[in-house]
């Protein structure tokens, strides 16, 4: 129970053993005999959140369903350098045939988890921190995850699970009122009616039409705090864009409720893990 | 004609279609109108190798099928902060639905491209700059293009389409001798064999046992000079690992055919586009 | 553009087709020319919401690309028995293979809408009628769209695009206040909390603790009426259970904002709707 | 062993998982601790024919492997209001969230049952009830198979398994008895060539053609029982169209060998079952 | 409309194209300008029939949508050396690309249709050819259909489409007159009963039972003609098993009613046909 | 560790299952008790060499995982008529289910492997028996696989894995020197550079150009010896084009060094296998 859908997880595997896989492993095939056992282990070459562990497992079970794998941390731990993170032993075959798969998922996840924990960080807890729909294509539900392990929140899964009425929205629509009126008239009964909006009379527009939430588009840290002011607990408050994690503890500060960062699962550098094997086969 | 399996780019567009609007587009379907129109524009905000554009163009038009989509730049052209990538016009409900998912694409293939650019330059043409298997999963074939966009070579696809016998390889196999052998005796014809080297004992079993190419591993400036002499051109040499941009020169210089990073594919930051509505809807 | 996910309709009418067509349609490929042009017509039998006009056309079209198929109303319309509700022209090979799959879709769409529609004029337009997860297998969305086409209103599509927290759910978190506390710790930005209740304890603590939705789970009139007052629009309330066509408009006057009926896509009859064929074949 | 595809089975219950969950559980996520296990049964509430236990069972142990699910009555059986049907014990996130899918085709399925098994006994064994190509998009063999719990026979599958010559069929091919030769010398050898006809001339040449069985088209009980003698054994007798449960004992009486009945799978009303959870989380 | 459910085409065509260019056709990348034209022809190197024309259509299309097919022969067409089957003109790529896949299908489904007309053709009319369930896997519907463009008949498509009681059958239910009667009683009403006998008691106890059709297994001449008097018209006669094109007319004259022939599928030649390119590419 | 990739083995059966068993098995359902258990065995009725026993194994278990499935011989084995293969026991209907496809598989490898074995003897180690593309569209891999078990190499697995400049690449590409430089330029890395030549020419240009292998178009057999020496080991020699068993040896004392045969895949006969049932249900 890993608190995501494993039916995704394992999709995401197959296409990836796809990709590498479904010519067979010519080299393995030709040098290494069918039953030779070896055991290795993962391993942070740097300091990171550990995700994914569990789906490197997996990769590796699916290969060898006899393969014995061991997690040493959790899912959400911070680790160190040189700390180990599993071992497993199993047919070697399986081993080198998934090795690549296995690292090329986990690294990305732990890199997600790494950098979202630094931002939840940042916030010092009275701000959540987000994160948006910029992931990587195929990946979506293992980067929400992944920011899950790293402390942080998530907003919506997909263009059907929220509303959030932007700029275009309101220009198609009219004008806000108009757009967050058509929103409640229509949306489904468990969503709620979230408005980006630009200026203080938008952001008025919004309150009044009745949004649950408002998002504040790229204002500097002076009217995030003036907004906050205005709206004064009716709806809740948003920022999104141009948020760096320096900028993070100053919008926490200003009372926002959320900040969403599309850098989390767009920019977030793949985590440096190594899987190793043993000194002599068995 | 685009060099790159059309096939496989759009099952990765359906994929990610999917992953954000299976739910459909509650916003958009309750705000904007069915029949308006808009016109839109595909602008690079910063210098940028230019990748995926016809992917974007793919990802809108199966959304609203008479979309006029036109490029203004070639996949490969160098771009500079402000240049207008693409103009668009159509459905609105359907470029609002697609935006995210188009620029998720574009802004991942042009990242790669822009990256392998600053490497093929700084090979200067005296080695080929290669990715490996370190790719995003799911993205492999997308990626590898973006990689010959950005004047990159490919190395394998795959474990089916290239032998490459590694070090865990040959511990199996039993050395290197057994292990090119080995490789050689059940490898499909097509294929050449190759086979990564420590020091200079493994390369030059590798070359005698037959090894069409070596691949140095982690080898410092001075011994792949030395390796590079010792082959003689009896083999291709590539060299992988810890590879800097910085170091590029000094490895072409030193007359290796191939020199293959990981960060290609791996860390390469997603190049900043940005999709900019008309100023008002027709 | 008709509101709905067309990549699932056409999901739906694949799966419908490949039940009905996998092996051919062995009697029309017997006795009927191939190149045989004929015309039909849709025509309501009894009085009816149409719904799935278009689910209809795609089918046929589908069959036979060239058909030319006329819809004579409009999705949602009322109509009376004998009412032409399309008129279509091609291959006869095509229409008689994709007729009963036409109409075992379309039949059962109208059905939904028609039976929505109901009661949503028994409710008298001071509460929204809304579906509930208890739709038939494979056809959920479809049949969402045939609520609203009846006018009715949509509650979450499946468990992940609403919070529900129910009696079983607040028994294993150990209380209505843990409970619901909990979901908005955890639960995505975008999503309302909704708490079902069964006294007035439950709707209290419910309230204190965040909820934005109140579900009363079986409640007779009086105590909704009590309710409704108690809540004072501190949250949305919704009645559900037990909901008969005579009682909505007591229900409705009540004040509840919402009312869910499962009948709507559980026991809907289905609609009276013939294909019938024109007098020769031309 | 279940007299049924279970490949088949195992389709429609992963779509209507992924229906439902594809997003995950998220009240039950937020509010349920991950390893406690809860007890549960499922219970009639109202007299029905049993079918489709074991596709509840099958729903709830894909979700949970170790699930324990045990029977209490047979598929086909008939029970009374507050029987109970089957009990469980697992893991109460699974049954959480299986709940609704389990119940969604247990109660459809075991709705067909029991109204075919109300034809089957008003036939009294002298004729048999069949189904007919009316049934759900998606459903149709399990709808066939509840037809066979009920103790009805099954129609053809689909048009590749049975031939059929309609109507519309005998206009386009010039006449019952072109249409009838047409069929018999393309069919596949293993098919019955079924004729429908609508008078005693139609039926004539029908059987002269060499019509295996026939199809008396919306016949009154008169002429049923003059076609059947007319017919005196040559060929087998269906009929079907306006066959209501009071005229089913004259249809029997009647000699008809076969009475086709839409409504088994158009409109059986849902059976009423619910899943009860025991009263304390283990 | 050809007769054959191009669903079923398309999708091996798609595996077929899949199994060969999954990774692109990496020669003629290199090697042909993207936008260049070629004819070609498609030219039977010996005598055949022809079958699956607009399969290879189909394959050339899938990759050119614009290319131009155009048939010079109809489905079925005796040909002779050297004839022209086909011409068209597109794009160089596409057609190299799809060439062998092209050829790979029709040649082996052309094979299928010329040796089945060997056999018709040994039949003289008056018995009919069949084919059985030993066709290549993945490949079923198609090959059907070239057994109909070569004249013959079809059995059973499958298990689920024609009831045939076999030896081991009869054995498991106790009894020719078990077996038959068991699947009078439960198959579904358009499937004839067929039962395999090897002996005179076993024939009479299946006519006997209400066997509509009988299987002579593996008996020779004379006793096929025996058995055929035997069962004076009572029940359809097929015999199978050890059928050679020269026993064929034997048979026929024996006065048995199918002939079914395993090799039709199983050991058909594939036909020589070749793809050749015009003299000089535009 | 069958050296072959099973995801596509069970692919390649789950589609032919499906073909045969998507309706379920009529006649076994109908006769067959659900749970009689009988033993069975698969037996050779003619010399072949072993390969797909255990495709025939995993069909049978997919219908009874509790099937007990014991080879007798080893993949790759001559065995001589009336040799047992394996013996099983299993549920009865699981058998009878699948017997047709278990051996529709079974039959078509072992040919493969068996013409492939007379091939490589004739070959007498002195040059490779290597497959083409000319495989069974669907069966590619298994068909290699089944090449391999009977002592022969594989070519190229398809279009992207393996660089094959012939007659029309080069007319395209303007010439044999310019189409080699454009491969070398533009290939994988890991892909060697084979040209097809028709004369000495071509093979001079080939060569110069720096082809790793060229492909002897149809020479005979005092060209092949003198294009053998012409090349002097500066490249792999492969022939192919009307290669006959006669000719092996031939060939192979000319010197090339590869020998690449389509009928391998292309007309192999199904090797003759039966699965006989034992004597009594149990």
């Amino acid at each position: 129970m890993w608190n995501v859908d494993l039916g995704d997880v394992d999709a995401v595997i197959e296409r990836a053993l796809a990709e590498d896989l479904a010519g067979g492993d010519i080299t393995t095939m030709a040098t290494v005999p069918p039953d030779l056992k070896v055991d290795a282990r993962l391993v942070a070459k740097a300091p990171l959140v550990v995700c994914g562990l569990f789906v490197a497992g997996r990769v590796l079970t699916k290969l060898d369903p006899s393969l014995r794998f061991t997690a040493k941390v959790s899912e959400g731990n911070r680790v160190t350098a040189g700390e180990v993170l599993a071992v497993m032993e199993g047919n070697a075959r399986a081993m080198l045939a998934g090795e690549r798969t296995a690292l090329n998922l986990m690294q990305r996840l732990s890199g997600v988890a790494t950098l979202t924990r630094s931002f939840v960080d940042a916030a010092g807890g009275s701000a959540r921190i987000c994160d948006t729909r910029k992931t990587t294509p195929g990946l979506r539900r293992l980067q929400r995850y992944a920011v899950r392990c790293g402390g942080g929140h998530n907003h919506r899964n997909d263009l059907g699970s929220g509303v959030l009425v932007k700029e275009n929205h309101i220009r198609c629509a009219g004008g806000v009122e108009a757009a967050v009126r058509a929103a409640r008239r229509r949306a489904p009964h468990p969503l709620r009616i979230e408005c980006e909006v630009t200026d203080f009379a938008e952001l008025d527009a919004a309150i009044e039409a009745g949004a649950d939430a408002v998002l504040l588009d790229n204002m500097d840290d002076e009217r995030v705090r003036a907004a906050v002011a205005r709206v004064g607990r009716r709806a809740i408050v948003e920022i999104s864009g141009g948020v760096t994690l320096e900028r993070v503890p100053k919008l926490a500060a200003a009372g926002v409720d959320i900040i969403s960062v599309g850098a989390l699962t767009h920019s977030a550098p793949a985590a440096d893990i190594s899987m190793l094997f043993g000194q002599k086969p068995k």
